[in-house]
């Protein structure tokens, strides 16, 4: 990884920038206490200033290590991955270590595929957004040294680090919000139901309507793929019939800004949140209320655990879920008719 | 890349949900003529949907290739670079090839060390949206057999292919559309005026202005850096003054947001074409009127080329440029005051 042009910042150009000692940057940069949270984020932000990477190469030759690391992903196309992609290439660049990218598009063999073969370019570490419900097919990598932490979504049916926002807390949030708002018809169109952040999402919305006292029917539910074509059909179908909802809850960005296009087709307009953030959707009328997932702290999150475990720690596998935020901005708090 | 698990779609299985013969799927496989561009489409939709990929393995070990190439983006999380790495993701992938993903941040020293580090890895070729004005770094490279595309913006100072927008023909006819609808005053917000696409947006401007007749005073122009505070800063000299400007075309995705979140608190609304598409665009109101580039097109046709290179294409470097598209939607066709 190491070139020979220009100069490099060093400790000491980060130490002068944060005001602070070389010490103090030193143990920011190794992960260890004695530092207050102000003054580490006035050093990160130093160190991305600066683009300050540490010179990891000589250590990571020493134990046999490649340098690289794998991003295993849904859709780098999709925004939500994308900005998590971004935050894992920012931490796999402080450490000196270049990224394999690639797209399972939600099929569990492509997952494998893609993570074998990061494999056998002897990545030091994987981080995985899986499509598959078995990830047994890694215990030889692991055994062999491979780092892995999945992101997003768990590991299924082995123990491995992962890195969550709390899907179930999140939509029972948001359907608090509309429930505080009048609504007690509220529907909910979610990914496909074997995907755990669809089923978690899922089981927080049927939380909170049971918390008060609502009935869930069937037909305030749909889950399925997210092509536009199969949303438009839930959507009809939540809004039609003898007891159209008065609300919407939906699962994911995809979802939502399929919702979104077709909206001005409804006879009436239902309150609507969104679960992720949308670019623009605060300039929508009205603006979209949205239940924020942060995608960026996921793949930071993932990206510096999985270097805390090259780097030698062997504590048990850990499951770190990141709060998601509610961001009402009109779409979510029209008050239900009647 | 080889994997020992599940079965693999063959071309047998693309002809049969194409409903061709073998030998046409093959002319598609290995870009042959004689398939009209319709059954062509059937045949890529039957790949995309089967996920089949040619086995290049054997034939990539035989030409001491590793089966990996480098893509250089500036930001892996904008989602201009996200879909048009996507695309790119989709061809390596189709021919069995794994992708190596950095971000430049803009930065020329940046874009050589990812260059130089994924050379350092052996990568086949490189598909590369340049930041730097000086690629002679890479002639040793070159020479060595390794393959460059440069994508969005063209080389400097070495002789290399090149998959570009019209960016100057797609500005001057965001003009041209603003003029016809009675505006003389108009102003640019672009990028750095070093960036080459920034530039050649500029000069379609320019043109378009100067074949109208229309004055561009210096106040009307403003290049610099996307980020808020600068195009605040931008967006408020433009519309202030004795001669406000009565419309806008703004530079790239970044401007063209900032621009919308600080339209609410402008004394007017100034009629608005955007470079880029935006998600959303369309339901904002009025809708955003754009210049589309085609990320995905950029992206698929660099690496399109990058393959027939590694294929033992050798004609002269040359240089693709995709054409834009103006899409009205509401923004850009307000009539000028007076």
């Amino acid at each position: 990884m190491t070139t020979q042009y220009g100069t490099r910042p060093t400790m000491k150009d980060v130490a002068a920038r944060a005001r602070v000692g070389l010490k103090t940057v030193s143990r920011v940069v190794n992960d260890e206490p004695g530092v207050t949270p102000a003054t580490a984020d006035r050093v990160r932000s130093a160190i991305t200033e600066l683009g300050f990477r540490r010179n990891d190469s000589a250590r990571m030759l020493r134990k046999g290590r490649t340098a690289s690391v794998g991003l295993l992903l849904e859709d780098i196309g999709d925004p939500f991955y994308s900005v998590l992609s971004r935050a894992v290439e920012a931490v796999a660049r402080f450490h000196g270590s270049l990224l394999f990218t690639g797209s399972s598009a939600e099929h569990p063999q492509r997952e494998r595929e893609l993570a074998m073969a990061f494999c056998a370019r002897r990545v030091d570490g994987l981080v995985i957004v899986p499509a598959g419900d078995d990830h047994r097919y890694l215990l030889p990598e692991l055994a062999a040294g491979t780092a892995a932490v999945f992101v997003d979504r768990p590991a299924e049916q082995i123990e491995a680090d992962a890195v969550l926002s709390d899907s179930a807390g999140g939509a029972r949030e948001g359907t608090e919000h509309l429930i505080r708002h009048g609504h007690r018809r509220i529907g909910f169109v979610g990914d496909q139901p074997q995907i755990h952040t669809a089923a978690e999402r899922l089981r927080g919305y049927r939380e909170a309507m049971a918390a008060a006292g609502l009935p869930v029917d069937p037909d305030q539910v749909a889950m399925g793929p997210t092509d536009p074509a199969t949303v438009a059909a839930a959507l009809e179908r939540l809004t039609s019939g003898p007891h159209p909802v008065t609300a919407l809850l939906t699962g994911n960005n995809r979802i939502t800004l399929e919702v979104l296009r077709r909206l001005p087709a409804l006879p009436y307009r239902p309150a609507l949140v969104g679960f992720d953030d949308l670019e623009l959707a605060e300039l929508l009328v009205p603006g979209l209320t949205v239940v924020a997932q942060d995608p960026a702290g996921l793949g930071r999150t993932a990206a510096d655990l999985l270097f805390r475990r090259l780097d030698g720690d062997t504590t048990p596998p850990r499951t770190v879920r990141l709060p998601t935020r509610l961001i009402p901005r009109g779409s979510g708090e029209t008050v239900a008719p009647g």
